[in-house]
């Protein structure tokens, strides 16, 4: 749907830049929503991105770098004059302005701070990292007294003029700061004028420390449903409020690290295509050497069975098609475990329940495979001997891999780390060597060789 | 955090019970938030919970019922007397309600709804598709006139009290119920009592027909930031509301199929443990099979070879090694494609810079592993000809496991097949046979045999 509009609108846009009808150009980006303005003003040339931003108003130049990738909104405001990135910083959520600051040379920064008409609205974010608590949250919110009433309040709300659409919640804190409750606009409008926070606010708010870890929470938000999660320091004093659009972000952030961990690669960081070829492939070469390294086993066992291969040569061309079927199970079974522990259906006190699982898997499904693998192993013409040890090593092999599949991650989850890290192509690399051990030594004892 | 919290809750709850002071235990349960208590109630045995569902007051039933997962939850309520039953799920969210009679027998659905204050509350989600927008909203909204007052507003949001935690939105629609715009409590607070909410409401509402596939809902709401998502019939009339809390259940849903698509299995649809050996075992016999077969091209190859691998049996020791590697780097891109598809970085029209950009990424890393192939073929005491055949093929497997590790992908997105579906154990297979039949080809070709 906002794909034929987008195209439309760059189209549209393009047309107009090109008969220099700029204030036109302006005013078909200004009529779309942010996240649509962002994605046709990032398929625009450098040169007209450059021309147009100083031409929007503020508030629609600041939702279009908050909408932007990182690098590109970095890049745009690096080209900016000074006070014009200070007007438009002004009009970004705090948290945004935090990271885009972060993103361009310190010197440019320090420039815009200091043309900042609230600088410290800005500046204590700029020192939290960017994936915890203190990163996350925006300075934002509004705080109120325990004595203060529900018609001040409601004037308070009145009064607050936010940058973002913040979520519809009010803090309550004692005179150091500390937080003692939450509000709603709701719980607002329910009371009568006179009452105070004390008596509406919920008491028990879930809160987190500056430093927490994105990735929890973000679990803490979706586990009880939050709109928003205050952020406090050591002594539990208010500092800033994380909203759920951001959470959204971390968890797609999260699955991204994981699926490129899962496939046997460092997490890239950033969106692909803006990412180099030469970051691309640092991110890669080290896992793929590892593997490579402890794939040189199966040339080791091969060689161990040098005499049993060349008295039975057929036995060879079996073997990918072993260890390749053993890798397919290990990799199910592997997936869906490390999925399983990301959300929470298993912890590691389940260990043997799950393992008591895919070992009864791993028969039903090598038994079939055991006797799918004998009858081709026949159609191919191979002597009924060796059909008999390829349909065992399958029989084993799989389960095996089950095995090995099922308790990687869970290992990992044990020694505190991240289960993702043991990566389906790790596990295959394991079973190779060892199925090919497991498929040789049964031949040599059913050939009797 | 939570973690010790529910264990000793659950300790505590378990010696009450063992003492039979079903009170204490009840007690011990309402103290809790509605996320802890399905998680310490679900680690109860089947008859502690039959004896302390009745005896919990029916909000936290409710709370209960609506946290744990979809298949317990049902269970539990199969067991309940139709009117104990009607009790609570009077007290849930219309959209859960809904999820859980669909799924106990039909007849014990009908007689709860029969029992109902209020059955065209939940009747009408009955009907729709638990994965579109319809088996997502709630029936839960306020939805007001054009000439509806501030003030009027302000009275129906005090009379009005939800089951559910609604977010603070309401919905303007006009006298057919079609949908025409949407206030926030915070607008209704900045606005005067005798302003109109045709004056104040924002028209320009994004909305969804009610039978939109929940993946576009989520992507819809995660793009635009939004914490409600009005879902409408043909005549675009509200019919309902998705909340974000929903949004992001879905995600990690849909997150979850993904993962377990790359590893090659079916999803399982339900929690892990849960899920009945034979029907973990159906997921991935299909595709174990498929691959098998896919697999047996590796014993082609190595037959059409059979001559060359006899007279230089060295050959045969690298094998595992080669398409090992070439399944890694495959993985490694296949599963940075599939994300970056997924989450919108790349689009189709992207194919051939994708192309362009893995086919560098391939050259270097199939460079650095052909030389570290040659180096440890040559350790091996390998002939320095079938070490120059290893590096050579090492090169090759790499760049060709790049160029299909991106291009299947995209082929299966142009043909409208879920990208994941093209699994990571499914390009290993395809690169496992031709990665052979390059190796092979290189050696026949180097050693002139």
């Amino acid at each position: 749907m906002e794909r034929l509009l987008i195209e439309s609108a760059l189209e549209r846009v393009r047309h107009a830049l090109e008969h220099n009808d700029i204030d036109q150009a302006v005013a078909i980006i200004e009529s779309l929503r942010p996240a649509d303005q962002a994605e046709v003003f990032s398929e625009l040339d450098e040169e007209d991105q450059e021309a147009l931003l100083p031409r929007l108003s503020p508030e629609d130049s600041a939702d279009i770098l908050e909408e932007l990738d990182e690098e590109e909104a970095a890049e745009l405001a690096r080209s900016l004059p000074h006070h014009t990135l200070a007007r438009i910083v002004e009009e970004m959520e705090p948290d945004e302005a935090a990271d885009l600051l972060g993103d361009i040379p310190p010197e440019q920064a320090e420039a815009v701070l200091a043309s900042l008409e609230d600088p410290d609205e800005v500046r204590p974010l700029l020192i939290h990292p960017d994936d915890t608590a203190g990163g996350l949250m925006t300075s934002e919110f509004l705080a109120l007294r325990r004595r203060t009433t529900v018609a001040e309040a409601l004037e308070a709300v009145r009064r607050w003029h936010p940058e973002g659409h913040v979520a519809d919640h009010l803090f309550v804190v004692d005179r150091n700061g500390v937080l003692c409750g939450m509000v709603t606009l709701r719980q607002l409008i329910l009371a009568e004028p006179h009452q105070r926070m004390m008596d509406i606010m919920d008491p028990e708010v879930i809160s987190v420390p500056v430093g927490t870890d994105q990735e929890e929470c973000a679990r803490l938000m979706d586990r009880y449903d939050l709109l928003v999660l205050p952020v406090v320091d050591e002594h539990h004093r208010l500092l800033g409020v994380i909203t759920v659009d951001d959470l959204v972000d971390v968890l797609q952030e999260e699955v991204t690290e994981d699926i490129q961990r899962l496939g046997g690669s460092q997490p890239l960081g950033g969106p692909y295509l803006d990412t180099r070829v030469t970051r691309v492939a640092r991110s890669r070469i080290g896992w793929l050497l590892l593997l490579f390294v402890t794939e040189t086993l199966t040339g080791t066992v091969l060689r161990l069975f040098e005499h049993e291969l060349d008295a039975v040569v057929s036995l060879t061309f079996f073997i990918p098609l072993l260890i390749g079927t053993g890798g397919n199970a290990g990799s199910q079974t592997i997936s869906t475990i490390i999925r399983a522990l990301a959300v929470g259906d298993i912890e590691l006190g389940d260990a043997l329940r799950v393992l008591w699982h895919e070992l009864r898997v791993g028969l039903v499904l090598g038994m079939a495979m055991g006797a799918v693998g004998y009858a081709r192993a026949l159609a191919w013409g191979t002597e009924s001997a060796v059909a008999s040890a390829v349909a065992a090593a399958l029989l084993l092999i799989v389960l095996w891999a089950n095995v090995i599949g099922s308790l990687l991650p869970l290992l990992a989850s044990r020694l505190h780390i991240d289960p993702a890290i043991v990566s389906g192509p790790f596990m295959s690399t394991l079973v190779d060597a060892t199925g090919l051990l497991i498929y040789l030594y049964v031949a040599k004892l059913i050939l009797g060789i």
